[in-house]
C-alpha cells in the first residue's frame, strides 16, 4: 500500500467529510466498542480517530484487532462526521472520524517501557533519557524543539537582514589555558598533541573582525568539560556575534530589537522598546546579584548610615569590622511565624550568613525582640528607608558585603517563590553595565580578568590601570531576563598599547603572553578595527521561551549531569587499535548503565 | 573621534557630492602627489579615495603622511567629484573622492608578510593560511564566505518552508566501529572512556524519525580522521535531511527544487526542472564511474560482442579471461601524435591498465598499427559502435572490467581537460540510482554494505538476499554535479525482519550486532515509520557555486592536508595536569611550524 499521507493527523475537519484520505502514524490508543474498533492514530501534529467497522470491511476489522500501541500503520478510508454527542472538543479533529476501507501495518512495536499516551504518569528522567526517541514521541519535547527551530530561523533572518554574515568557525581548535576546562581531541598525525573543542568562538570572531568581516554571527556549538549544574550541558549553543566600528549602544539596540522580534513572533509578547539599564554596582546594591529577577520588587536596603551608632552589638560589630547591614521588606509578611523565620534563617546559613534579625510593622510601629536596642529615631529611619507599611516583615542581614548580598539575593528569590510573587507570564529584561574589569584571585594573589583579557577598560578609567586596577570598570555588558544571565559581551581592545597595560596589570610575563596568546596578539598588530560583540546562551533563551527550567527539555539528545548519553551509552570503551593509532594509553573504567 | 560610519566604502556616488561623511577602514594604498596625499580606504565592500589637501587641513595633511598600509582609520570630510579625466571606472566609487577635514588613526599595523593590495603576487598557501586574517582581507575568501552564508540562508528558508525542522544533534557521540576513523574525545568523569565526534548524524536522524519528527534537517558539522585529499577537510559540513512516510521520488523532487532555487538565487543559473536519472550500472557502462561529468560527451563503448572472435590476441586473451574491451572516440583527435598517445598510455598505467590501443578514422576508414588484426566487418562494427567520423581518434582498453572503467574514466576526463571540452559555465546534474547493496570485502571475505547496514534493499531484489546477496540492488541514490558526488542517501530499513536478513547477509553474529548497533536496533523495534533521506556535502556545493577547486577557499579557518591549523598552531601540546585529569598518557612529539 502506498503510505504517502494526504493529510497530517491534525488537519481533517467537517468540511473534509466524504473525502477519501490516506493517513499514516502511530497507534496511540485502541478501543474495542460495540463490535467496532477505534484507533487514535497519532503523528507529531495531532490525533485522528480511525474506525474499523466489520460492515464496511470485515478484513480490516479483523486485522485491526491485532494492532497494539505504537505500531505504525497507514490507512485509507472516508472521512465522516462523528455521531451525535460523540465529538471530542479536546481534539482539533474531534468532529470527524475516518472509516477505514483498507490498511497496512508498516511496523510492529514492542511494549514501550513507559506509556506514550498517558501524560500523567511520572517516569524517572533517566528512563526517559535512555528511551529518548519514545520520550520525544510524547509531544512535549518535540514542541520545544519546534520552537527552538523557529527561534533559530528568526535569529538568522534578523541578523541576515541587518547585514550580518554567518561564518562557521572550527570545532577542532587550540587548547587555551584559561577559563573552564577544555575537551581535548588527540591528534593521530601528530601523536601526543591535541585539539580542543571551543568553549566559545571568542578568538575566531575577533580574528574575523581583523579579517575585515565587519558583521559576523554564528549559532555556534560550544563545549565545556565542567561539572554540570542542572542548567548546564557539556555541549551548548550560543548566538555569537561581533561588529566593527561601533559602540556598546549599538549592541544594546540590536539585541533589544532582536529580542522584541523573537518574543513577539514566538510568544506574542511585547517587550519594551528600550531595555532598562543598571550598573553592576547598582545591581549588587539593590538586589545583591548582578542578575536580578525584576519580575518582583523587594529590594535590598542598605542601613549602614542609619544604624552606624545603634545599640545593637551584632550590627555594630559588623559595621566596625567593615561589614554592612541590609534589609528586605516582605510585604504583608508579619503573618509569618517564628518558625517560618527560623526556616529562612537556616536557609541563609547555606550562604554563610549566621543569622537573620527581623522586625514586624504594626499599627504602633516596628516590633520585635530587638527593637529595644534601637532609638525611636533609628526605628523611624529604618521604617522610612525600607518603606515599611503596616503588616510588613523586615529581615536584616549584617556581615561582610559579599555574604550579605549573596544571602539576601537567595532569600529574596526564595520568599518571592514561597509567597507567589512571581508572575510567570512576565518577562523582565535588564541590561547590566560597568562591570569591574578585574577581580582579585586570592589563589594566585593577582588580579584576573572578570571576562577575558581582551575586554576593553572603560575609557574613563584607563588612568587607573596602573595605580588601582581593581577599580577599573570594563566596557562589558550583560543581558538578563527574569534573573537568568542570557548573554554577555564587551567592547574588545584594538590598541596594542592598552593590551600591553592589561597584560601588565594581570602580571603576565612576556613569555606567558607569547605562549598563551601569541598568535592572537600577532594578529592584533596588523591593523585591528574597534570591535565589540555579545554571545547569547541559545539553550537558555529557548528555556525561557518554552517556560521550562530543565535545559534537557530543549535539547533533542541531551547528556546527564555526568555528561553521559544514556541512550547511546557513551562515553564508551574504544578498541585497543584506535588508541594505538593515537599513541595514547588509557585504561577504561567500566561504566554501569541503567 | 566618533568612528561610526555614515557609508560603506562601496556606496558613495556623484549624487552624494557635497555631503559630509564619516568613513572607516583600512589604508589600502597611499600616494603622495603634487603636494596632495591620496589614500585608498578599503573595507570588505569596496574602496573610496580620500584626499588630504594642506589647503583644507594642514594638520590632517601632515598627519596623513605618517599613514602606512593596513592602518585602520576613521575620517570625516566632504564628498566631491573627481577632477576631469581622473574618474576610475574600475571602482564603484570611482567618480568621487572625499576631501578629509579631520581623521584619526584607530590602529597601526606592522608591515604584512604579503601584500593585501596586490592580487597578482603569488603567496605560498601555507603563508596565506598562517596569516589567514590577512588573506581573508584580500577579498577573494570573503566573497566565498558571503556566498556560503547566502547558500546557508537559502537552504534553511527552503527547508523551513517545506515543513522541515532543524534539530541540532550531539557532537559528543559514541564511537561506531564502522566506516572511516573517528576523532575521539577522552572523558574526564569516566576515565579511559571516550566520546567520538560524528562522521555524520546518520543514526541521530533515524532516531528522530523513530521519535516522530517527520521532517528533519540540519546543516551539520561532521568529522573524519582520514588522510586528507585536496577536497577533504577533517571537519566538514553537511546538509542533512530525513523524512518519514515518503519514497525516493519525493527526495529527488525535493532536491531538484532545492538546487534549482539555490543555483538561481546564487548564480542566476537555471537548472532543468527535472534532473536526469541514470542507474549505477549504466554510469559504469558508459562512463566507467558512478559520478560521471556530463558536461562533455566521449562515452565509453563496449566492444566485447563486436570483437569476440577478432584476431588481435591482446583483446582476445582479455575476453577469454573474463575481461572486457571498451573504447572512447576522441572527436578530431587524429591530429594527436604518437608521442601524445604514449603520454596517455603512461597516464592510464597509473590505474593499472597496461596499454592503450588506438585507431584513427580517415577518409578511407580506420587506420593504425593494429587494423591488420581485424576483419573489415569488425572494423565497420567498431566504426558504427563508437560512431567514428573522419578525423577522430579511437582509444581502446582491454582488461578486467574495473580496471578498464577506472582507466577510461580518468582518461576521458584528462582528454576533456587537455582539449578544452569542458564548458565551465555549465552545470550538469545527474541522479544515480540502483546501487548494489553490498560489495565484496576481499579482506574479511564477506559482503560489506556499500553505504551502511540500514540501507533498504530494492524491493524487487529482496528475494535474492539469501541466495545472491551481491546481486541485490539498494534503494540508494546519489546526486552528481559536474562529476562531483555532491550528495547521497537512501531509503532506510524500518522492518526488523529485513534488518535481520541484512545482518545475516553481512555475516554478523547476534553478539556483533548487539555490540555495534544494540541501542539502535532496540530503538527500531518500538514502531519505526518508513523513512529515507539524503546528505549533501555543503562545502563541496559551495565549491561548485564559487567555481573553486580548493575546499580551503570556502572555509574561514581551514586545516592543512595534515589536519593542522597553521594560524593557531594546533594541534598542540597540553599541560601534564590536563592529561592527568583525563587519566591518559601520551608523549607529545614536537611539531615544526612554518
Amino acid at each position: 500500500m502506498d503510505y504517502r499521507r494526504t493529510h497530517r493527523l491534525d488537519e481533517l475537519r467537517l468540511e473534509n467529510v466524504g473525502e477519501t484520505v490516506t493517513l499514516s502514524g502511530w497507534v496511540h490508543r485502541r478501543r474495542d466498542h460495540g463490535g467496532l474498533i477505534f484507533i487514535d492514530l497519532r503523528d507529531r501534529y495531532g490525533i485522528t480517530q480511525l474506525i474499523f467497522d466489520p460492515d464496511i470491511s470485515k478484513e480490516a476489522h479483523t486485522a485491526a484487532s491485532k494492532l497494539r500501541s505504537e505500531w505504525v500503520l497507514t490507512a485509507k478510508g472516508t472521512v465522516r462526521k462523528r455521531g451525535e454527542g460523540l465529538a471530542n472538543p479536546k481534539l482539533q479533529t474531534g468532529e470527524i472520524e475516518v472509516e477505514v476501507k483498507e490498511f497496512e501495518p508498516l511496523s510492529v512495536a514492542k511494549t514501550p517501557p513507559f506509556s506514550i499516551a498517558d501524560d500523567g504518569v511520572e517516569t524517572h528522567e533517566n528512563i526517559r533519557l535512555k528511551y529518548r526517541y519514545l520520550d520525544i514521541r510524547r509531544g512535549e519535547i518535540i514542541k520545544n524543539l519546534a520552537l527552538r527551530h523557529k527561534a533559530m530561523m528568526i535569529t538568522r533572518q534578523f541578523l541576515d537582514q541587518k547585514g550580518f554574515m554567518e561564518v562557521n568557525t572550527p570545532i577542532l581548535g587550540r587548547s587555551t589555558p584559561e577559563g573552564a576546562r577544555d575537551y581535548l581531541v588527540p591528534s593521530r598525525i601528530y601523536p601526543g598533541n591535541f585539539y580542543a573543542l571551543p568553549q566559545s568562538p571568542q578568538l575566531f570572531k575577533q580574528l574575523l573582525m581583523i579579517s575585515g568581516v565587519d558583521k559576523y554571527f554564528q549559532i555556534a556549538p560550544c563545549f565545556r568539560d565542567e561539572d554540570l549544574r542542572s542548567d548546564r550541558q557539556p555541549e551548548f549553543t550560543q548566538i555569537d556575534l561581533e561588529i566593527s566600528f561601533a559602540y556598546p549602544s549599538e549592541i544594546k539596540q540590536l539585541i533589544t530589537e532582536f529580542l522584541r522580534g523573537l518574543f513577539k513572533e514566538c510568544l506574542g509578547v511585547t517587550v519594551p522598546g528600550s531595555i532598562r539599564e543598571m550598573s553592576y554596582h547598582d545591581c549588587l546594591e539593590h538586589y545583591g546579584t548582578d542578575r536580578p529577577d525584576l519580575r518582583f520588587d523587594m529590594k535590598l536596603h542598605r542601613l549602614d548610615s542609619v544604624l552606624k551608632e545603634c545599640g545593637f552589638s551584632v550590627f555594630n560589630n559588623q559595621l566596625q569590622n567593615g561589614g554592612v547591614i541590609k534589609a528586605i521588606c516582605v510585604k504583608g509578611g508579619s503573618a509569618l511565624s517564628r518558625k517560618d523565620i527560623e526556616t529562612y534563617t537556616e536557609f541563609v546559613g547555606q550562604f554563610g550568613l549566621h543569622g537573620l534579625a527581623w522586625m514586624k510593622m504594626g499599627e504602633e510601629g516596628l516590633t520585635s525582640n530587638i527593637v529595644k536596642f534601637f532609638s525611636s529615631e533609628e526605628l523611624k529611619q529604618i521604617e522610612k528607608t525600607v518603606n515599611a507599611e503596616v503588616g510588613d516583615l523586615l529581615l536584616f542581614a549584617a556581615a561582610d558585603e559579599p555574604t550579605v548580598n549573596q544571602a539576601l539575593d537567595h532569600l529574596r528569590r526564595q520568599i518571592a517563590q514561597d509567597r507567589n510573587l512571581i508572575d510567570e507570564s512576565r518577562f523582565e529584561f535588564l541590561w547590566v553595565t560597568d562591570f569591574p574589569l578585574f577581580e582579585w584571585d586570592s589563589e594566585t594573589r593577582r588580579p584576573k580578568s572578570l571576562h577575558h583579557p581582551f575586554t576593553e577598560p572603560h575609557p574613563d578609567d584607563i588612568h587607573l590601570l596602573d595605580s588601582e586596577p581593581l577599580k577599573v570598570r570594563s566596557n562589558a555588558y550583560d543581558i538578563i531576563i527574569n534573573g537568568y544571565e542570557v548573554g554577555g559581551g564587551s567592547k574588545r581592545i584594538h590598541d596594542m598599547n592598552i593590551q600591553e597595560k592589561i597584560f601588565k596589570a594581570l602580571k603576565l610575563s612576556p613569555e606567558e603572553v607569547a605562549n598563551k596568546f601569541g598568535f592572537f596578539t600577532e594578529a592584533l598588530s596588523y591593523g585591528t578595527p574597534p570591535h565589540l560583540g555579545i554571545a547569547l546562551g541559545f539553550d537558555r533563551l529557548v528555556m525561557i521561551l518554552t517556560g521550562t527550567d530543565n535545559i534537557r527539555d530543549v535539547i533533542a539528545f541531551p547528556k546527564t549531569q555526568k555528561a553521559s548519553d544514556l541512550m547511546m551509552q557513551c562515553p564508551s570503551d574504544v578498541s585497543a587499535s584506535q588508541l594505538r593509532e593515537l599513541e595514547i594509553e588509557a585504561e577504561a573504567k567500566e561504566i554501569s548503565w541503567i
